[in-house]
C-alpha cells in the first residue's frame, strides 16, 4: 500500500469519528498526523453550519494552533468534564488498550483523555496489534535532570530502547521533558508493567492508555470498522 | 528559642556531616536554607586547604548558584554514583524517612540522592517526629498542564491540602512544575501512600524519602545527635 492511501485510510476514520460530535460539546483535540484530520474536519463543520457551540481543549500547542487556523474556539483544561476525545494511537489491541505518543504529547494527551466522558481513537488498520508493544516502541516521559540514570533505573526493566532524538538533540516535549521508546518484550503483563513504569524515580507517565478507549473507527481498504473492547 | 539559635544549630548540624566528606568526593549538594550551610562549609575547607578535588552536583539552581560563589566546582548529574550527599529535611522519622521539598526540589533533590552511597541528613531537633507528617506537610510535584484536575485527584487520596503560592502566582518548580502541599492524616501506611500518589495521573514526585537516609546529625541546644535508622 501507498503512503497516500493510509492518509486517505486516516481521514475516513476521523471523519466517522467526528460525526459523533455535537453542537455545544466540549472535545478533547488529540495529536498527530490522524488527529489533525479530525480537527480539521471538526473546523469544517463548524463552518458549514453543521455544529455550533464545540470548544476545544488541545494536548498539545501543533493541536491548538491547528484549532484556532480551522476556527475552533480553544480553552485550556480545567476539572470539568470533557464530552468527547479524539486521538489517534501508535497501537491498538483487541481490549483497545494503546501505545500513544509517538507524536510527544503523551502526558497531555492522557491528562485530557482521562476527563473525557468517551475517548474515541482513530487509526487506519496497520495500528491494529494482538500484543501491546507487537510493533511499535511505547515512549516514556522521563526528567531531563538526571535523564541518563532515569534511563538506566529503565533499561533494568525495559532493557532495549534509546532517547528520542530531534536531529542531534534531544527532543523535548511540550513539558520540557525528554522521550525514552522503549521495546516492550513478549511476556509483559502491561497494567503491572504500567505501574513499574510509572513508580520508576524520574518517570513523569508512559504512553500506555489502559482502559481508556470506549470506542476505535479503524479505516482499512475495505471500510472503517467500528472496535469496541473485546 | 529564638530563630538565631535554630539557624546557630543548623549550622552545627552543617559542619558534622561535612566533616564526613573527604578530597576527591563526588558530593550531592543539597537545597534550603540548612543545606546552604553545608554548602559554604564545604568551600570554606576546600579554600583553607582542607580538602582538594571535590566536585558537587547541585540539586538546585540556587544551591548550584551558591556553591560556585564559595569555590566548589559543580559537575551536572550523570550516571555515575555520588560518594556522599548531604541535605535538609523538613520532617525526620525514628527510621529516617524524611518529608522534604519545602525548599521546592524535592525531584532534583531525590533523582540526586537516590544515586549517593550515603545520603546524610542535617537538620534541628524541631525537624524531628515520631509519624511523617506530624508536623509538616507533605510537597508534591505535579504537571503545570491540567493541575487543577490532578489536585482533584489528590484531594481524592489527601483531602487537606493547597496548591504552593509565590505570592499571587503559583510557585513554579526548577522543572517547571507546581508543588501541592498535602496533610498527610493519622493511619497512613507511608509506603503504600508513596506508591499510590506517585502512580496518580499528573504526579511527578513526592517529598517522601523512604529508606534513603542512612544518617541524620540532629542538632539541639544541647549538642548535635547521630543518627541512625531505628
Amino acid at each position: 500500500m501507498h503512503a497516500p492511501d493510509l492518509e486517505a485510510l486516516k481521514k475516513e476514520a476521523a471523519i466517522r469519528a467526528v460525526a459523533l460530535v455535537g453542537s455545544g460539546m466540549r472535545v478533547g483535540l488529540g495529536t498527530g498526523s490522524t488527529a489533525k484530520y479530525a480537527i480539521e474536519e471538526i473546523g469544517r463543520r463548524l463552518a458549514a453550519g453543521e455544529l455550533s457551540g464545540v470548544t476545544g481543549v488541545a494536548t498539545s500547542e501543533a493541536s491548538d494552533a491547528l484549532a484556532r487556523q480551522v476556527g475552533i474556539p480553544v480553552e485550556a483544561l480545567d476539572p470539568r468534564p470533557l464530552d468527547i476525545a479524539i486521538d489517534g494511537a501508535d497501537e491498538i489491541d483487541p481490549a483497545l488498550n494503546l501505545i500513544k505518543g509517538l507524536g510527544g504529547a503523551l502526558l497531555r494527551e492522557k491528562l485530557t483523555e482521562v476527563q473525557a466522558r468517551q475517548l474515541v481513537i482513530i487509526a487506519d488498520h496497520t495500528k491494529l496489534v494482538t500484543r501491546i508493544g507487537e510493533k511499535a516502541p511505547l515512549p516514556i516521559e522521563i526528567a531531563l535532570f538526571g535523564f541518563l540514570s532515569t534511563i538506566e533505573r529503565l533499561r533494568a526493566v525495559l532493557p532495549a530502547g534509546r532517547l528520542r532524538q530531534n536531529g542531534a538533540q534531544p527532543y523535548v516535549t511540550d513539558n520540557g521533558n525528554l522521550i525514552f521508546d522503549a521495546q516492550i518484550p513478549e511476556g509483559h503483563d502491561i497494567h503491572a508493567l504500567e505501574r513499574q513504569l510509572k513508580g520508576t524515580l524520574g518517570v513523569i507517565d508512559t504512553g500506555l492508555f489502559l482502559g481508556m478507549a470506549q470506542v476505535a473507527f479503524v479505516a482499512a481498504p475495505d471500510g472503517v470498522q467500528e472496535l469496541r473492547p473485546q
